[in-house]
Protein backbone atom coordinates (compact mmCIF):
# COMPACT_ATOMS: atom_id res chain seq x y z
CA UNK A 1 0.00 0.00 0.00
CA UNK A 2 1.29 3.41 -1.04
CA UNK A 3 -0.01 6.24 0.95
CA UNK A 4 0.65 10.10 0.14
CA UNK A 5 -0.13 13.66 1.91
CA UNK A 6 -0.98 16.44 -0.82
CA UNK A 7 -2.11 19.70 -1.46
CA UNK A 8 -5.57 19.64 -3.79
CA UNK A 9 -6.09 23.33 -4.62
CA UNK A 10 -5.47 24.28 -0.81
CA UNK A 11 -6.86 21.53 0.66
CA UNK A 12 -4.69 18.94 2.50
CA UNK A 13 -5.83 15.30 1.39
CA UNK A 14 -4.42 12.32 2.02
CA UNK A 15 -4.00 10.33 -0.92
CA UNK A 16 -4.16 6.41 -2.22
CA UNK A 17 -1.43 5.67 -4.54
CA UNK A 18 -1.60 3.39 -7.20
CA UNK A 19 0.76 3.97 -10.05
CA UNK A 20 0.17 7.30 -10.78
CA UNK A 21 -3.07 7.46 -9.89
CA UNK A 22 -4.50 9.03 -6.61
CA UNK A 23 -7.32 8.22 -4.72
CA UNK A 24 -9.03 10.75 -2.55
CA UNK A 25 -9.21 9.00 1.01
CA UNK A 26 -10.05 12.28 3.34
CA UNK A 27 -13.39 12.96 1.56
CA UNK A 28 -14.11 9.02 1.59
CA UNK A 29 -13.68 8.76 5.32
CA UNK A 30 -12.74 12.12 7.48
CA UNK A 31 -11.89 10.42 10.61
CA UNK A 32 -8.71 9.26 8.35
CA UNK A 33 -7.26 12.75 8.73
CA UNK A 34 -6.05 14.68 5.66
CA UNK A 35 -2.18 13.50 5.73
CA UNK A 36 -0.19 10.68 6.81
CA UNK A 37 0.89 11.97 10.26
CA UNK A 38 -3.07 12.19 10.97
CA UNK A 39 -3.38 9.24 9.66
CA UNK A 40 -1.29 7.00 11.97
CA UNK A 41 -2.00 9.07 15.02
CA UNK A 42 -5.46 7.98 14.24
CA UNK A 43 -5.75 5.02 15.76
CA UNK A 44 -3.80 1.31 14.95
CA UNK A 45 -6.15 0.14 13.00
CA UNK A 46 -5.61 2.60 10.09
CA UNK A 47 -4.46 -0.53 7.63
CA UNK A 48 -7.93 -1.94 8.06
CA UNK A 49 -9.92 1.72 7.66
CA UNK A 50 -7.71 2.81 4.69
CA UNK A 51 -8.87 -0.51 3.22
CA UNK A 52 -12.43 -0.09 3.62
CA UNK A 53 -12.49 3.82 2.54
CA UNK A 54 -10.37 3.19 -0.86
CA UNK A 55 -12.99 1.59 -2.30
CA UNK A 56 -15.51 4.01 -2.22
CA UNK A 57 -12.73 6.97 -2.81
CA UNK A 58 -12.89 9.43 -5.62
CA UNK A 59 -10.11 9.72 -8.24
CA UNK A 60 -8.39 13.32 -7.89
CA UNK A 61 -7.69 14.78 -11.18
CA UNK A 62 -3.80 15.05 -12.35
CA UNK A 63 -3.88 18.77 -12.32
CA UNK A 64 -3.69 20.94 -9.40
CA UNK A 65 -1.91 18.50 -6.98
CA UNK A 66 1.24 18.95 -5.07
CA UNK A 67 2.99 17.06 -2.33
CA UNK A 68 3.68 17.99 1.19
CA UNK A 69 6.01 17.07 3.14
CA UNK A 70 4.95 13.03 4.19
CA UNK A 71 4.57 13.82 7.24
CA UNK A 72 4.28 17.45 8.24
CA UNK A 73 4.80 17.67 11.82
CA UNK A 74 6.05 14.62 13.06
CA UNK A 75 5.82 15.07 16.70
CA UNK A 76 9.99 13.96 16.42
CA UNK A 77 12.26 13.13 13.70
CA UNK A 78 15.46 11.33 14.43
CA UNK A 79 18.67 11.55 11.81
CA UNK A 80 21.60 8.99 12.13
CA UNK A 81 24.97 10.16 11.16
CA UNK A 82 28.05 8.27 9.42
CA UNK A 83 25.40 5.10 9.29
CA UNK A 84 27.34 3.92 6.18
CA UNK A 85 30.90 2.12 6.47
CA UNK A 86 31.88 4.36 2.92
CA UNK A 87 30.66 7.54 4.03
CA UNK A 88 32.22 7.26 7.91
CA UNK A 89 35.02 6.65 5.87
CA UNK A 90 34.75 9.64 3.04
CA UNK A 91 34.07 11.81 6.04
CA UNK A 92 37.51 11.00 7.69
CA UNK A 93 35.62 9.79 10.97
CA UNK A 94 35.32 6.80 12.80
CA UNK A 95 32.38 4.21 12.07
CA UNK A 96 30.64 4.62 15.19
CA UNK A 97 29.91 2.09 17.62
CA UNK A 98 26.47 3.71 18.79
CA UNK A 99 24.86 5.30 15.90
CA UNK A 100 25.04 9.12 15.81
CA UNK A 101 21.68 10.69 16.39
CA UNK A 102 20.29 14.46 15.77
CA UNK A 103 16.96 15.37 15.08
CA UNK A 104 15.24 18.05 12.37
CA UNK A 105 12.61 20.49 12.80
CA UNK A 106 9.44 19.68 10.89
CA UNK A 107 9.55 23.22 9.80
CA UNK A 108 13.05 22.38 7.54
CA UNK A 109 10.70 19.80 5.92
CA UNK A 110 9.08 20.01 2.01
CA UNK A 111 7.62 17.67 -0.11
CA UNK A 112 8.25 16.02 -2.99
CA UNK A 113 8.95 18.38 -6.25
CA UNK A 114 8.59 21.32 -3.66
CA UNK A 115 11.78 23.71 -4.33
CA UNK A 116 14.91 23.20 -2.15
CA UNK A 117 16.25 26.37 -0.73
CA UNK A 118 19.67 27.83 -0.74
CA UNK A 119 20.13 30.15 2.06
CA UNK A 120 22.05 33.17 1.63
CA UNK A 121 24.05 32.20 4.62
CA UNK A 122 26.30 29.98 2.77
CA UNK A 123 26.39 28.35 -0.97
CA UNK A 124 27.68 24.85 0.40
CA UNK A 125 23.68 22.95 0.14
CA UNK A 126 24.34 19.07 0.13
CA UNK A 127 22.18 16.10 -0.86
CA UNK A 128 21.62 13.14 1.17
CA UNK A 129 19.93 10.00 0.10
CA UNK A 130 18.18 8.41 3.10
CA UNK A 131 15.66 5.74 3.91
CA UNK A 132 13.05 7.12 6.46
CA UNK A 133 11.61 5.10 8.62
CA UNK A 134 7.73 5.55 10.32
CA UNK A 135 6.62 4.48 13.36
CA UNK A 136 3.13 3.09 13.27
CA UNK A 137 2.94 1.54 17.14
CA UNK A 138 4.28 3.61 20.58
CA UNK A 139 7.32 1.71 21.88
CA UNK A 140 9.47 2.26 24.89
CA UNK A 141 12.44 0.02 25.18
CA UNK A 142 11.36 -2.35 22.11
CA UNK A 143 13.03 -5.58 21.83
CA UNK A 144 15.52 -6.06 18.54
CA UNK A 145 13.77 -9.06 17.18
CA UNK A 146 9.96 -7.25 18.01
CA UNK A 147 11.25 -3.81 16.62
CA UNK A 148 9.79 -4.44 12.87
CA UNK A 149 6.45 -4.78 14.30
CA UNK A 150 6.24 -0.67 15.27
CA UNK A 151 6.79 0.15 11.43
CA UNK A 152 4.06 1.71 9.33
CA UNK A 153 5.89 1.79 6.59
CA UNK A 154 9.24 3.61 4.55
CA UNK A 155 9.85 6.83 2.55
CA UNK A 156 12.68 8.34 1.14
CA UNK A 157 14.29 11.67 2.55
CA UNK A 158 16.76 13.98 1.37
CA UNK A 159 18.73 15.12 4.47
CA UNK A 160 19.83 18.43 2.25
CA UNK A 161 22.64 19.95 4.38
CA UNK A 162 24.37 23.32 4.38
CA UNK A 163 27.79 21.41 5.48
CA UNK A 164 29.63 24.43 6.20
CA UNK A 165 27.81 25.43 8.99
CA UNK A 166 27.26 21.88 9.86
CA UNK A 167 30.56 21.28 10.36
CA UNK A 168 31.89 24.49 12.18
CA UNK A 169 30.17 22.77 15.76
CA UNK A 170 30.17 19.69 17.44
CA UNK A 171 26.69 19.51 17.37
CA UNK A 172 25.38 19.44 13.72
CA UNK A 173 21.77 20.70 15.08
CA UNK A 174 22.03 24.06 12.95
CA UNK A 175 23.36 23.06 9.11
CA UNK A 176 20.65 20.30 9.46
CA UNK A 177 17.59 22.53 10.26
CA UNK A 178 17.71 25.51 7.49
CA UNK A 179 14.55 26.46 6.25
CA UNK A 180 13.27 24.49 3.44
CA UNK A 181 16.03 21.96 3.18
CA UNK A 182 14.74 18.90 4.33
CA UNK A 183 12.48 16.48 1.46
CA UNK A 184 10.86 13.93 2.49
CA UNK A 185 8.12 11.67 0.56
CA UNK A 186 7.08 11.02 -1.81
CA UNK A 187 5.05 7.95 -0.42
CA UNK A 188 4.39 5.54 2.28
CA UNK A 189 5.40 2.26 1.04
CA UNK A 190 4.15 -0.34 3.53
CA UNK A 191 6.39 -3.10 4.80
CA UNK A 192 4.36 -5.98 2.84
CA UNK A 193 5.96 -4.70 -0.61
CA UNK A 194 9.77 -4.96 0.58
CA UNK A 195 12.09 -6.70 1.87
CA UNK A 196 12.20 -7.86 6.00
CA UNK A 197 13.28 -4.47 7.27
CA UNK A 198 13.78 -3.05 3.58
CA UNK A 199 17.48 -4.53 3.51
CA UNK A 200 19.07 -4.69 0.21
CA UNK A 201 17.85 -1.53 -1.79
CA UNK A 202 19.98 0.35 -4.02
CA UNK A 203 19.98 3.79 -2.85
CA UNK A 204 20.85 6.80 -5.67
CA UNK A 205 21.39 10.39 -5.78
CA UNK A 206 21.12 12.08 -9.07
CA UNK A 207 21.46 15.75 -10.67
CA UNK A 208 20.38 15.29 -14.58
CA UNK A 209 22.04 11.95 -15.77
CA UNK A 210 24.83 12.73 -13.28
CA UNK A 211 25.14 9.55 -10.17
CA UNK A 212 26.26 11.31 -7.70
CA UNK A 213 25.30 8.61 -4.69
CA UNK A 214 24.70 4.93 -4.86
CA UNK A 215 24.93 2.63 -1.74
CA UNK A 216 22.56 -0.10 -0.56
CA UNK A 217 20.26 -0.15 2.62
CA UNK A 218 21.79 -3.34 3.48
CA UNK A 219 25.08 -1.64 4.31
CA UNK A 220 24.16 -0.08 6.85
CA UNK A 221 26.03 0.19 10.35
CA UNK A 222 23.28 -0.04 12.26
CA UNK A 223 19.84 -1.38 10.86
CA UNK A 224 16.22 -0.85 11.29
CA UNK A 225 15.49 -2.87 14.45
CA UNK A 226 18.79 -2.18 15.91
CA UNK A 227 18.59 1.37 15.61
CA UNK A 228 14.04 1.56 16.82
CA UNK A 229 15.72 -0.82 19.73
CA UNK A 230 18.55 1.79 20.73
CA UNK A 231 16.19 5.24 20.20
CA UNK A 232 13.19 3.50 22.63
CA UNK A 233 16.01 2.57 25.33
CA UNK A 234 15.67 6.76 25.65
CA UNK A 235 12.39 7.64 24.20
CA UNK A 236 8.89 6.69 23.69
CA UNK A 237 8.16 6.34 20.08
CA UNK A 238 4.52 6.91 18.53
CA UNK A 239 2.42 6.47 15.30
CA UNK A 240 4.35 9.25 13.12
CA UNK A 241 7.95 9.62 14.05
CA UNK A 242 10.43 9.39 11.39
CA UNK A 243 13.88 8.04 11.55
CA UNK A 244 16.10 8.93 8.48
CA UNK A 245 18.92 5.98 8.97
CA UNK A 246 21.78 8.03 7.59
CA UNK A 247 23.46 8.18 4.06
CA UNK A 248 25.94 6.09 1.78
CA UNK A 249 29.01 7.78 0.33
CA UNK A 250 29.18 10.12 -2.68
CA UNK A 251 27.60 13.45 -0.68
CA UNK A 252 29.39 16.35 -2.20
CA UNK A 253 31.30 17.49 0.53
CA UNK A 254 33.60 14.54 0.49
CA UNK A 255 33.92 14.81 -3.41
CA UNK A 256 37.18 15.84 -5.07
CA UNK A 257 36.89 18.60 -6.61
CA UNK A 258 33.62 19.46 -3.78
CA UNK A 259 30.36 19.55 -5.37
CA UNK A 260 27.40 21.31 -4.36
CA UNK A 261 23.77 21.33 -5.53
CA UNK A 262 22.63 25.05 -7.89
CA UNK A 263 19.77 26.99 -8.28
CA UNK A 264 18.47 25.54 -11.30
CA UNK A 265 19.58 21.99 -10.82
CA UNK A 266 16.94 18.91 -10.16
CA UNK A 267 18.46 16.79 -7.47
CA UNK A 268 16.99 13.14 -7.21
CA UNK A 269 16.82 10.53 -4.57
CA UNK A 270 15.88 7.47 -5.32
CA UNK A 271 15.51 4.33 -3.43
CA UNK A 272 14.76 0.96 -5.16
CA UNK A 273 10.67 -0.12 -4.68
CA UNK A 274 10.21 2.41 -2.56
CA UNK A 275 10.27 5.98 -4.63
CA UNK A 276 12.42 8.71 -7.14
CA UNK A 277 11.77 11.98 -4.69
CA UNK A 278 12.71 15.11 -6.65
CA UNK A 279 13.39 18.99 -5.61
CA UNK A 280 14.86 21.69 -7.92
CA UNK A 281 16.86 24.17 -6.07
CA UNK A 282 16.43 28.06 -5.84
CA UNK A 283 17.71 30.58 -4.30
CA UNK A 284 16.23 31.41 -1.06
CA UNK A 285 14.50 35.00 -1.35
CA UNK A 286 14.88 37.37 1.96
CA UNK A 287 13.48 40.31 2.37
CA UNK A 288 14.62 42.35 5.27
CA UNK B 1 3.04 38.37 34.75
CA UNK B 2 3.56 34.80 35.94
CA UNK B 3 1.17 31.90 34.35
CA UNK B 4 1.15 28.03 34.79
CA UNK B 5 0.67 24.91 32.95
CA UNK B 6 -1.47 22.90 35.28
CA UNK B 7 -3.88 19.58 35.86
CA UNK B 8 -6.55 20.38 38.21
CA UNK B 9 -7.62 16.32 39.19
CA UNK B 10 -7.31 15.64 35.57
CA UNK B 11 -8.48 18.45 33.49
CA UNK B 12 -5.35 20.68 31.77
CA UNK B 13 -5.71 24.35 33.24
CA UNK B 14 -3.53 27.43 31.74
CA UNK B 15 -3.39 29.43 35.17
CA UNK B 16 -2.28 33.20 36.47
CA UNK B 17 -0.19 33.04 39.35
CA UNK B 18 -0.26 35.55 42.02
CA UNK B 19 1.84 34.22 44.86
CA UNK B 20 0.65 31.19 45.89
CA UNK B 21 -2.69 31.90 44.49
CA UNK B 22 -3.76 30.11 41.33
CA UNK B 23 -6.85 31.79 38.80
CA UNK B 24 -8.26 29.76 36.28
CA UNK B 25 -7.81 30.94 33.14
CA UNK B 26 -8.88 28.43 30.57
CA UNK B 27 -12.38 28.11 32.09
CA UNK B 28 -12.87 32.38 32.56
CA UNK B 29 -11.84 32.10 28.63
CA UNK B 30 -11.58 29.10 26.89
CA UNK B 31 -10.35 30.86 23.59
CA UNK B 32 -6.99 31.09 25.82
CA UNK B 33 -6.54 27.23 25.89
CA UNK B 34 -6.10 24.82 28.40
CA UNK B 35 -1.67 25.51 28.58
CA UNK B 36 0.90 27.71 28.15
CA UNK B 37 1.48 26.36 24.69
CA UNK B 38 -1.51 26.72 23.72
CA UNK B 39 -2.03 30.17 24.88
CA UNK B 40 1.17 31.63 22.76
CA UNK B 41 -0.43 30.10 19.79
CA UNK B 42 -3.50 31.37 20.16
CA UNK B 43 -2.37 34.56 18.69
CA UNK B 44 -0.29 37.91 19.24
CA UNK B 45 -2.71 39.89 21.41
CA UNK B 46 -2.51 36.81 24.11
CA UNK B 47 -1.61 39.43 26.96
CA UNK B 48 -4.38 41.46 26.41
CA UNK B 49 -6.90 38.39 26.47
CA UNK B 50 -5.09 37.13 29.50
CA UNK B 51 -5.46 40.54 31.13
CA UNK B 52 -8.98 40.84 30.54
CA UNK B 53 -9.75 37.38 31.44
CA UNK B 54 -8.19 37.60 34.83
CA UNK B 55 -10.95 39.68 36.68
CA UNK B 56 -13.70 37.15 35.96
CA UNK B 57 -11.14 33.89 36.58
CA UNK B 58 -11.75 31.84 39.49
CA UNK B 59 -9.51 31.21 42.16
CA UNK B 60 -8.44 27.25 41.96
CA UNK B 61 -8.52 25.51 45.16
CA UNK B 62 -4.96 24.72 46.24
CA UNK B 63 -5.75 20.72 46.89
CA UNK B 64 -5.81 18.71 43.35
CA UNK B 65 -2.95 21.02 41.53
CA UNK B 66 -0.49 19.23 39.49
CA UNK B 67 2.14 21.11 37.73
CA UNK B 68 2.35 19.65 33.59
CA UNK B 69 5.95 20.48 31.57
CA UNK B 70 5.55 24.82 31.10
CA UNK B 71 5.10 23.92 27.90
CA UNK B 72 3.66 20.77 26.98
CA UNK B 73 3.96 20.37 23.10
CA UNK B 74 7.07 23.00 21.90
CA UNK B 75 6.82 22.49 18.12
CA UNK B 76 10.88 22.91 18.60
CA UNK B 77 12.77 23.20 22.26
CA UNK B 78 16.39 23.96 20.89
CA UNK B 79 19.62 23.91 23.87
CA UNK B 80 22.51 25.68 23.82
CA UNK B 81 25.82 23.92 25.07
CA UNK B 82 28.65 25.32 26.76
CA UNK B 83 27.47 28.59 26.69
CA UNK B 84 29.16 30.02 30.29
CA UNK B 85 33.05 30.30 30.41
CA UNK B 86 33.44 28.42 33.55
CA UNK B 87 31.35 25.16 32.68
CA UNK B 88 33.06 25.18 29.38
CA UNK B 89 36.54 24.76 31.55
CA UNK B 90 35.20 22.22 33.34
CA UNK B 91 34.36 20.30 30.34
CA UNK B 92 37.39 20.55 29.19
CA UNK B 93 36.03 21.83 25.76
CA UNK B 94 37.55 25.23 24.23
CA UNK B 95 34.57 27.87 24.55
CA UNK B 96 32.18 27.52 21.54
CA UNK B 97 32.79 30.29 18.32
CA UNK B 98 29.08 30.20 17.60
CA UNK B 99 26.48 28.05 19.54
CA UNK B 100 26.56 24.48 20.56
CA UNK B 101 22.50 23.21 19.64
CA UNK B 102 21.14 20.44 20.19
CA UNK B 103 17.28 19.21 20.50
CA UNK B 104 15.09 17.88 23.51
CA UNK B 105 11.79 15.74 22.64
CA UNK B 106 8.69 17.43 24.14
CA UNK B 107 7.84 13.55 25.75
CA UNK B 108 11.68 13.88 28.00
CA UNK B 109 10.06 16.85 29.45
CA UNK B 110 8.23 16.67 32.92
CA UNK B 111 6.56 19.83 35.03
CA UNK B 112 7.11 20.81 38.34
CA UNK B 113 7.68 18.38 41.17
CA UNK B 114 6.94 15.71 39.03
CA UNK B 115 8.98 12.41 39.43
CA UNK B 116 12.62 12.86 37.88
CA UNK B 117 12.94 9.43 36.16
CA UNK B 118 16.47 7.63 36.57
CA UNK B 119 16.51 4.76 33.86
CA UNK B 120 18.30 1.62 34.25
CA UNK B 121 20.63 1.96 31.83
CA UNK B 122 22.57 4.31 33.74
CA UNK B 123 23.41 6.10 37.06
CA UNK B 124 24.82 9.18 36.02
CA UNK B 125 21.23 11.02 36.41
CA UNK B 126 23.12 14.92 36.22
CA UNK B 127 21.64 18.07 36.46
CA UNK B 128 22.05 21.37 34.81
CA UNK B 129 20.15 24.42 36.15
CA UNK B 130 19.27 26.34 33.17
CA UNK B 131 16.98 29.99 31.63
CA UNK B 132 14.96 28.77 28.89
CA UNK B 133 13.30 31.31 26.58
CA UNK B 134 9.71 31.13 25.57
CA UNK B 135 8.97 32.27 22.03
CA UNK B 136 5.84 34.74 21.57
CA UNK B 137 5.74 36.03 17.85
CA UNK B 138 7.07 34.02 14.72
CA UNK B 139 9.97 35.46 13.04
CA UNK B 140 13.12 34.58 10.96
CA UNK B 141 16.70 36.02 10.77
CA UNK B 142 15.38 37.88 13.74
CA UNK B 143 18.37 41.53 13.92
CA UNK B 144 19.68 41.65 17.14
CA UNK B 145 18.43 44.69 18.25
CA UNK B 146 14.93 42.88 17.55
CA UNK B 147 15.27 40.11 18.70
CA UNK B 148 14.14 40.68 22.69
CA UNK B 149 10.70 41.65 21.12
CA UNK B 150 9.89 38.38 20.17
CA UNK B 151 10.30 36.33 23.76
CA UNK B 152 7.05 35.83 25.48
CA UNK B 153 8.73 35.46 28.58
CA UNK B 154 11.62 33.54 30.48
CA UNK B 155 11.56 29.99 32.41
CA UNK B 156 13.69 27.54 34.41
CA UNK B 157 14.81 24.16 32.56
CA UNK B 158 16.35 21.83 34.58
CA UNK B 159 18.32 19.90 31.81
CA UNK B 160 18.05 16.19 32.82
CA UNK B 161 21.01 13.80 31.12
CA UNK B 162 22.33 10.98 31.42
CA UNK B 163 26.04 11.66 31.45
CA UNK B 164 27.56 8.95 30.26
CA UNK B 165 25.29 8.48 27.10
CA UNK B 166 25.79 11.76 26.77
CA UNK B 167 28.92 12.02 26.16
CA UNK B 168 29.71 8.29 23.98
CA UNK B 169 28.79 9.93 20.96
CA UNK B 170 29.81 13.29 19.37
CA UNK B 171 26.08 13.96 19.12
CA UNK B 172 24.28 14.73 22.31
CA UNK B 173 20.95 13.53 21.51
CA UNK B 174 20.00 10.25 22.97
CA UNK B 175 21.41 10.99 26.88
CA UNK B 176 19.36 14.48 26.52
CA UNK B 177 16.58 12.80 25.76
CA UNK B 178 15.42 10.35 28.37
CA UNK B 179 12.08 10.09 29.33
CA UNK B 180 11.52 12.33 32.27
CA UNK B 181 14.70 13.98 32.80
CA UNK B 182 14.34 17.73 31.61
CA UNK B 183 11.87 19.74 33.98
CA UNK B 184 10.70 22.99 32.95
CA UNK B 185 8.52 25.34 34.96
CA UNK B 186 6.99 26.20 37.35
CA UNK B 187 6.20 29.51 34.89
CA UNK B 188 5.80 31.59 32.65
CA UNK B 189 7.62 35.54 33.89
CA UNK B 190 7.12 37.81 31.50
CA UNK B 191 9.69 40.33 30.46
CA UNK B 192 8.51 42.89 32.21
CA UNK B 193 9.36 41.68 35.68
CA UNK B 194 12.64 41.26 34.66
CA UNK B 195 15.92 42.87 33.62
CA UNK B 196 16.27 43.17 29.71
CA UNK B 197 17.75 39.87 28.14
CA UNK B 198 17.05 38.38 31.95
CA UNK B 199 20.93 39.55 32.76
CA UNK B 200 22.44 39.40 35.81
CA UNK B 201 20.15 36.82 37.80
CA UNK B 202 21.42 34.12 39.89
CA UNK B 203 21.34 30.57 39.09
CA UNK B 204 21.59 27.67 41.44
CA UNK B 205 21.00 24.18 42.03
CA UNK B 206 20.52 22.59 45.42
CA UNK B 207 20.03 19.41 46.82
CA UNK B 208 18.63 19.69 49.93
CA UNK B 209 21.79 22.38 51.67
CA UNK B 210 23.88 21.67 49.80
CA UNK B 211 24.52 23.80 46.50
CA UNK B 212 26.02 22.10 43.46
CA UNK B 213 25.95 25.72 40.97
CA UNK B 214 26.18 28.99 41.38
CA UNK B 215 26.27 31.35 37.75
CA UNK B 216 24.47 34.21 36.78
CA UNK B 217 22.86 34.49 33.73
CA UNK B 218 25.20 37.73 32.97
CA UNK B 219 27.97 35.22 32.43
CA UNK B 220 26.44 33.06 29.30
CA UNK B 221 28.74 33.18 26.12
CA UNK B 222 25.92 34.14 23.58
CA UNK B 223 23.41 36.01 25.43
CA UNK B 224 19.46 35.61 24.95
CA UNK B 225 19.42 38.23 21.98
CA UNK B 226 22.44 36.93 20.03
CA UNK B 227 20.83 33.43 20.37
CA UNK B 228 17.92 33.66 18.71
CA UNK B 229 18.98 36.07 15.90
CA UNK B 230 21.62 32.95 15.13
CA UNK B 231 18.77 30.49 15.37
CA UNK B 232 16.28 32.35 13.18
CA UNK B 233 19.09 32.39 10.53
CA UNK B 234 18.95 28.67 10.11
CA UNK B 235 14.97 28.26 11.59
CA UNK B 236 11.67 30.19 11.86
CA UNK B 237 10.88 30.43 15.15
CA UNK B 238 6.84 30.20 16.47
CA UNK B 239 5.02 30.88 18.95
CA UNK B 240 5.65 28.08 22.03
CA UNK B 241 9.40 27.32 20.71
CA UNK B 242 11.68 27.42 23.70
CA UNK B 243 15.42 27.89 24.20
CA UNK B 244 17.37 26.65 26.66
CA UNK B 245 20.58 28.65 27.16
CA UNK B 246 22.67 26.49 28.82
CA UNK B 247 24.36 26.07 32.21
CA UNK B 248 26.75 27.15 34.50
CA UNK B 249 29.63 25.05 36.24
CA UNK B 250 29.28 23.07 38.65
CA UNK B 251 27.68 19.79 36.89
CA UNK B 252 27.71 16.26 38.92
CA UNK B 253 29.90 14.89 35.97
CA UNK B 254 32.93 17.36 36.72
CA UNK B 255 32.95 17.07 40.13
CA UNK B 256 35.59 15.45 42.05
CA UNK B 257 34.54 12.87 42.81
CA UNK B 258 31.61 12.98 40.51
CA UNK B 259 28.04 13.40 42.09
CA UNK B 260 24.61 12.14 39.99
CA UNK B 261 21.35 12.56 41.15
CA UNK B 262 19.81 9.40 43.64
CA UNK B 263 16.47 7.87 44.06
CA UNK B 264 14.82 10.23 47.12
CA UNK B 265 16.80 13.66 46.07
CA UNK B 266 15.39 16.55 45.47
CA UNK B 267 16.45 18.86 43.25
CA UNK B 268 16.23 22.21 43.28
CA UNK B 269 17.10 24.47 40.31
CA UNK B 270 16.84 28.17 41.24
CA UNK B 271 16.67 31.55 39.51
CA UNK B 272 16.25 34.70 40.37
CA UNK B 273 13.21 36.53 39.69
CA UNK B 274 11.97 33.79 37.35
CA UNK B 275 11.17 30.73 39.96
CA UNK B 276 12.13 27.83 41.58
CA UNK B 277 11.61 24.15 39.93
CA UNK B 278 12.14 20.84 42.14
CA UNK B 279 11.22 17.39 41.10
CA UNK B 280 12.54 14.54 43.43
CA UNK B 281 14.14 11.24 41.23
CA UNK B 282 12.88 7.86 41.31
CA UNK B 283 14.09 4.75 39.69
CA UNK B 284 12.50 4.26 36.57
CA UNK B 285 9.84 1.32 36.95
CA UNK B 286 10.24 -0.89 33.70
CA UNK B 287 8.09 -3.49 32.94
CA UNK B 288 9.08 -6.10 30.56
Amino acid sequence: MQLVSLLVDTRPVLAFREGERYFDLSSSDPSLGTDVGMLLASGEDWKQRVASAVSSARELPGEGIRFRPLLPAPSKFLCLGLNDYKHAAEANLPVPEVPEVFMRVASSLIGHEEPMLRPPESHMLDYEVELAVVIGREGRRIPVDKALDYVAGYTVFNDGSIRDIQVRTNQWTLGKNFHGTGALGPALVTPDELPEGAKGLSMETYVGDERLQHGNTGDMVFDVAHTLALLSEAMVLVPGDVIAMGTPSGIGFARKPQRFLLPGETCRVVIEKIGTLQNTVIDETVSR
